[in-house]
């Protein structure tokens, strides 16, 4: 038996989120361990990096899993996306340490957010990116952004995935344009449960002036789950990259 | 009654094609009309510029319909696309002479082929462009484009959509890195059914130097269906502009 690495990319419109649920659900995590099953052909435990929302897409998630394997990693890699749908790939396999894990071991998360800021909405946009009708002001909105980088109590924009503590460091957070979109970059020691959405929907108040930074300010300050926006839909949201001490 | 014109984005994905077919498929221009009979209660007749096969997708469409309206081309706008599904757009609508015909009045049209040329699939590329694994030579894919400008009998690559003249003039032919994808821009007055996807697939065989650039050339010379690539897939490639004497 030998530990593997995987670095993964998915289109989550279709699944149930990244955690495994009952079998009637389509779950990334239960996509992989079903295609790492059918290989093995005994019951394989996918462990993930992050759990990615209904709908949240991935451009680079980690998993990780135990099994027998005895033709090399790019035979693994090439089984793997044999047996996976199209809308999910393993993109590299590594063999790592047996003590491995994802999500304990994961220094850095970096995720991004894909705004659709057009007077119109956009078909072929749809389902990659959160559409906004009035224009946002760029400057507004990293102005608030840089409120967002040290260690705070982020309880306002979101739940601890588990126990009780929302005290989170950001690395960095800013918005750069990239075409027709604003996408927010956002790097973090780990995040709360909703928690990326939350700041976009209220960051985005920000951008459109309906609240001042100030008010931004004050709903972190305030610690209220009650104080944050309306999270901002699950489509714009892409789990980019997760760093690990090498 | 007056007549109007429109810019159309649709995702191609979902639909049997531009052109209206029997009522169990559903069409871009079934969508339309039913929009706008909505509208105005009574049927109502769209003419498109180029009638895109099924999964293909467009940017910049032009469509035209004569309706009774009496409340300005904004309000028009925002009443069709209340009425129409997610996946088609109206980008604008103007009011325009009672000659204006979408097709026979286009003196330019561009198609846009992505292709994403990278060794592993992309679930979040997938349905909008085509992925070839192998690299592809951009030098010799533009030296091979470079021999379609001008007048040429394009009898290898498409049949007429009516009638047996196959002779077009294209204005420009090319090929763009954006980003991990290569685009093929290609402007003509006209073009075949399957003309672009079956050049894109030719060009792609010079591309991965499986033909040499005088074998692309005599594949056009031959004026021979059979001397053609396969059709690139549809899922690759967008209807971008129509052009018109303004």
């Amino acid at each position: 038996m030998a530990r593997y690495r995987a670095l993964i990319e998915y289109d989550g419109s279709g699944f149930y989120g990244f955690q495994r649920q009952r079998a009637e659900f389509i779950t990334i995590q239960g996509e992989l361990e079903r295609a790492l099953s059918q290989l093995t052909r005994e019951p394989v435990v996918v462990t993930g990096a992050g759990r990615t929302d209904t709908g949240v897409h991935a451009l680079g998630q980690v998993i990780s899993f135990t099994i027998e394997w005895r033709h090399g990693v790019s035979a693994l890699q090439r089984a793997i996306n044999a047996n996976l749908p199209e809308a999910i790939v393993a993109l590299s396999v590594a063999e790592v340490s047996s003590t491995f894990h994802p999500r304990f071991d994961a220094k850095c998360r970096e995720y991004n957010y894909y705004v659709y800021n057009a007077q119109e909405r956009s078909p072929l946009r749809r389902k990659y990116s959160w559409h906004v009708r009035r224009p946002l002001q760029v400057d507004l909105l990293n102005e608030a952004s840089t409120k967002l980088v040290g260690v705070h109590d982020f309880a306002t924009f979101g739940l601890p995935p588990q126990g009780k503590n929302t005290v989170r460091e950001i690395f960095e957070a800013y918005w750069r344009r990239d075409d027709e979109f604003l996408v927010f970059v956002i790097k973090a020691n780990a995040f709360l449960y909703r928690m990326v959405r939350s700041l976009v929907g209220s960051l985005v108040n920000v951008g459109l002036q309906i609240w001042w930074v100030s008010d931004f300010e004050a709903a972190l300050d305030a610690c209220d789950r009650n104080g944050s926006a309306p999270a901002a839909p699950p489509q714009g949201l892409y789990l980019a990259s997760i760093t690990y001490d090498e």
